[in-house]
């Protein structure tokens, strides 16, 4: 409970800023998952612990907030290894970052009051400082809770930007999404569906099949698991050619795309998860196709679209309330479950976007 | 020399379609470049035969043309093969492709009448017979003969569309050409250049990276064949990353430059000549910076471009005639020249445009 004083809007994206004073902090323990040694090869368990860590109270214009759900990223796996594969390392000692719909217990900043519900990339933690620029409000685009996250952070708007202003597929075209059954896979193939694309979603494993094929409604599924030849599988369901290609997985399954992508393609690189956890040197696909059918593969990463997180949000929470796409998520209860549930992540356990329920 | 009767204007873009006949053709000896064997490796003037071949009548609509300039040009080699790199390969026994200016000598299109120039790509021949939607007259951009081929065909529209609509360099961005003195390097350089950009060329000897700095006057030149670490030249000239790189060039320079590339950059993939000649798999660069960097990478095929073809001949011939551009040609002298001028070619002998005059 905070008493205003002297409020004042520092910045339209800010937020108000506030003196009051934190009272009641409602727990003494808190936890955090951290990096303990780094993974060589595929990631288990055991390269993470679950510690206590002190609970700090906010300063001003901070919360102090305690998880709800958290989610599990592919793109974290990249950031174990030293050098990182992507973006700066996570540090020995150092928690792994992640979305999380969290409720405010302390609250120093009048924007964000006790008992709100609010999204911030908090990293694996039961409880955390956030200063207000980190945060924003759950609940206003009328989804469910979880939606926050499957839909509304980074893997939705990653899927969003990705397909609208990349890939951009045209009514008629053939949109293949590599790892389609994922977080980013699952909203992206249904985004290029509802462009009027004929979409082949490659996954692996009969549920996944059936997801993509009857709950979202693609044109086409592979199951890259069960088939001898995915160039025989991808050729009977792009008769016509790949016109654009959304890519979580590189790797071979690259090369067996290229091959087969038609005049003008689009290609954009989300995702690598096949090769994060392999050893040595990532796999390199042949470019020949890229010149030879005037190609354009495009690398993307969501936060350069930063200014445009809101647009974004509106349109697919509307997406979601008309029912016209489906959010799913894959959700996995218990805080202590965050390593097990990221480790059956990478080995493709998740049917949707994968959350700890804390 | 030809009666016009019952002249025709059939379509606007197509010539006036006459009935006539060819009288008194000049000539009676032709000859013809074939391919007589497959290249090993590195393409050999033996790979090739000079033969005599009949001199025929043109029909109604076609003209009879004596050949005065013949481009050689990389994309042929990689046709050389079989399967071929780039497009359908040559027959053996068949003509390698290549742009020539040519007299009318025996006309029966009214559009073109005897001693008219003419340019077309009509092969490695002194002599040949053309239909008039195949042909364009010489001297309508007041350029000089051998520059219709350097800068108002193939290489110089490459150059002009690889820049202008795929690379769109931005004044003060740094550019990186490969192949730079070659017939579309110093072109894809120069526009970069007005553009105002700094352009670092890259080619091989000194009197190559003299032609970049002094006559087209690039930000630096690289000679690849001098220095021992090209990555650390690179560095030196582009402390700032590599915004856009055209790439005449591919294999291992390609990861040069892809690990020196800023965020946002755009590659354009136009040439390989580095990869035609060798034997077995083509190289596989990196593609990690492009998804770490959000850069682009495009394939080239100028033919996308043919309906734009007359708007950018305009331009490209305003450039040159204000000395703004400076089309560079490398001429060999003879039609017999033509394997030992397109060996050479590959072999990087050439600053400026390699054309053969017969």
């Amino acid at each position: 409970m905070c008493r205003l004083r002297n409020s004042r809007l520092v910045h339209a994206s800010f937020c108000v800023v506030t003196e009051c004073q934190v009272k009641g902090i409602v727990t003494s323990r808190s936890s955090v998952v951290v990096l303990k040694r780094r993974p060589r090869g595929p990631v288990q368990p055991e390269d993470f612990s679950v510690e206590a860590a002190p609970v700090l109270d906010p300063a001003e214009g901070e919360v102090l907030v305690a998880a709800r759900y958290i989610t599990v990223d592919p793109y974290v796996r990249a950031m174990l290894d030293d050098p990182s594969f992507f973006g700066s390392p996570v540090p020995l000692g150092g928690v792994p970052p992640g979305d999380m719909v969290a409720e405010v217990i302390g609250s120093r900043a009048a924007e964000f009051p006790e008992g709100a519900l609010v999204v911030g990339r908090l990293g694996w933690r039961s409880h955390a400082i956030a200063g207000c620029a980190a945060l924003r409000l759950a609940g206003m685009h009328g989804v469910p809770v979880p939606t926050e996250l499957s839909l509304l952070s980074s893997s939705g708007l990653t899927a969003w930007f990705g397909v609208t202003e990349v890939l951009r597929p045209r009514p008629g075209e053939t949109v293949v999404v590599s790892g389609a059954a994922g977080g980013v896979g699952n909203i992206a193939a249904q985004l290029a569906r509802i462009s009027g694309a004929r979409v082949v979603g490659i996954a692996g494993g009969p549920r996944k099949s059936a997801f993509l094929e009857s709950t979202i409604g693609l044109t086409g599924a592979i199951d890259y698991k069960a088939v001898t030849d995915i160039g025989a599988e991808i050729d009977r369901l792009c008769p016509d050619g790949i016109d654009a290609y959304f890519d979580n997985v590189g790797g071979p399954l690259t090369d067996a795309i290229l091959t087969r992508i038609a005049v003008g393609a689009r290609v954009v690189l989300c995702g690598e998860i096949s090769q994060y956890d392999v050893l040595g040197s990532e796999y390199r696909p042949r470019l020949g196709p890229i010149a030879d059918q005037r190609a354009t593969m495009t690398g993307l990463l969501v936060s350069d679209f930063v200014h445009r997180y809101d647009e974004a949000r509106k349109r697919l929470a509307g997406l979601a309330r008309s029912g016209t796409l489906k959010p799913t998520e894959d959700i996995v209860e218990g805080f202590t479950m965050l390593p097990t549930a990221f480790v059956g992540m990478m080995r493709g356990d998740n049917v949707g976007k994968r959350l700890v329920k804390v």
